[in-house]
């Protein structure tokens, strides 16, 4: 994280008067918002996704007020190389579960590269399939904003479609870098989109996507090397050997075709059957907590780091920094120095 | 970082019998291993790079007894994708350093990659040319450990080479990920080798390399393509604007065929230039002191997360979590509670 990324207010509590005013129309504002959010009405839910996108100074509040109606949506991952199909697989599932009458939202993060601009808007648009349905929110965070901002806006946009009583939310990323790593870590159930004869098998196995994923999804199925990619991987994940224990979950393989629907059903039942496992064996419990834990952390570390930057005089950070180049101290001592003045 | 980076120690005292002793005994040590390698003596030098590779908790020590024997060396980062010729354009800088009279260190810093492995023992194999000049120090920290864990040890690793009266110090890292970047952050002049026909034009754009680089050399300068390589080079550096102010740092686009030392020769002035230009420009003292920060905040930040670990009872980071994922607290609270009971 570096420091242009927007993070917690600062500790310094408002003026009394003016201060104490703003903060009680905001904290209004933020609860009428929510109340509007539960109910269903898709303004708020996108001004409450803005707040938190824009106004990294209101992410604590508007935090706050959703926390007590969360925790009920399941958060599915979905991830792949570009041109695997990821935002037409999208597409699919959000058809399937409104026939399974679900609500549902879909939060696509991608990294706002210029590179994939062009393709990803031309992938929204056809998203507006859904846009009159009242039961799908769908909102992309691509188009502001770097992917570090994103971080720290993306569990709360999650929260924000969790409290407006989504059953499931769909997070789509790019699966570029550290993005696949990211989602795993804000997800219940990660699915990992691969497409035949794109060399996705070494990749996978490169980028870690095989401790990641729940589900493999192997789509555009009607093409040549589809099995290929299907056998690849089991052997891959035959040699992996996380999942042999017994009881253990064992990620399916399903091969979909997404442009036409063919396997969508598939992916709903096992995507529910992941649930099932995850709620019998603790697991879901598990991954929301340790979820929990790296997002606490990282709030407070950020807060620390602040408090970092405030410290003035001689155990400043440029002050012990200019003593380190001169040999007059060392990293650690000078580390030790700043933790002491906070 | 995650939670397996080894970093510094705890902040217990030893108890204060065994430990005061055991202590005395270390530093001791510490101090008799910087003197001989202040003497020039290898086996020293090898020694203590050993030991902040392996043992961190003997960071803080072993930075405390070289800071005062630091700051003369010119560190210069080497960086490119597998393939352009690294190890072959080090051998080569270092013969012609020699041939000057100078002190070098070599510190490669390579990720183990299984794949990358076996050819970069290869290139290590080469650089035993030098092995029995006592004027030049050969490091790799490709053998062990992780890159995680070499981020903490290559600033330590560096400095002993720097105590040791080394005059340069080249770094080699592998142009992958995240490394090019961390390596522009350890090193006061940042080479950035290209190969004609890589398609690494693009690939530097992408990479940000433009930025970090305060040279490019062409290396394979004798096969097809070079000057292609060249001139897209200089025409993206036209376009980035960084270097149109006056009195700015152009770099320079130089070309050789290291294999043969053609070219070495006028890579190495540009190299005494840059440091001539930094020294004029305030730019040495700028870099280091941005490093010396970055590094007092990582190890300041570290210890912070390590005191959160050690939080016991309802404000500990478990029991927050839990009370988040319950819907009873949000991360921001759970957060500052945190903070607040450190």
């Amino acid at each position: 994280m570096t420091g242009a990324v927007p993070g917690p207010p600062t500790h310094f509590p408002p003026s009394r008067h003016d201060g104490a005013s703003a903060r009680g129309r905001r904290t209004a504002d933020v609860a009428t918002l929510v109340e509007q959010a539960r109910a269903g009405q898709p303004r708020a839910v996108a001004r409450l996704i803005s707040l938190v996108e824009d106004a990294s100074d209101r992410l604590p509040e508007v935090a706050a007020a959703l926390a007590p109606h969360t925790g009920n949506a399941q958060i599915v991952g979905l991830t792949g190389s570009p041109g695997v199909g990821k935002s037409t697989t999208t597409t699919a599932l959000v058809r399937a579960f409104r026939v399974r009458d679900l609500r549902v939202g879909v939060l696509a993060v991608d990294p706002s590269s210029p590179f994939s601009g062009g393709a990803l808007l031309g992938d929204r648009v056809r998203m507006q399939d859904h846009a009159t349905d009242d039961k799908v929110f769908i909102r992309s965070m691509a188009s502001r904003g770097h992917l570090g901002g994103l971080a720290w806006a993306t569990p709360q946009a999650l929260r924000v479609l969790d409290a407006a009583g989504c059953d499931v939310i769909l997070v789509e990323t790019v699966g570029v870098g550290q993005a696949e790593v990211d989602i795993a870590s804000s997800a219940d159930t990660t699915i990992v989109l691969l497409a035949p004869g794109m060399g996705d098998g070494i990749q996978a196995a490169k980028a870690g996507i095989l401790e990641i994923a729940d589900l493999f999804v192997v789509n555009k199925a009607d093409r040549d090397g589809a099995d290929t990619t299907v056998r690849d991987l089991r052997s891959m994940l035959s040699l992996g050997g996380r999942h042999s224990e017994a009881g253990a979950w064992r990620p399916p393989i399903l091969k979909t075709v997404a442009s036409r629907g063919e396997g969508i059903d598939d992916v709903l039942d096992a995507i529910t059957r992941h649930r099932e496992w995850m709620q019998a064996h603790g697991e879901l419990r598990r991954r929301r907590t340790a979820r929990a834990c790296a997002e606490i952390e990282a709030i407070a570390v950020r807060s620390l780091r602040e408090r970092m930057g405030d410290v003035h005089g001689s155990a400043s950070l440029p002050a012990l920094a200019e003593r380190v180049v001169a040999g007059q101290t060392d990293p650690y001592a000078a580390a030790a120095e700043l933790v002491d003045s906070l």
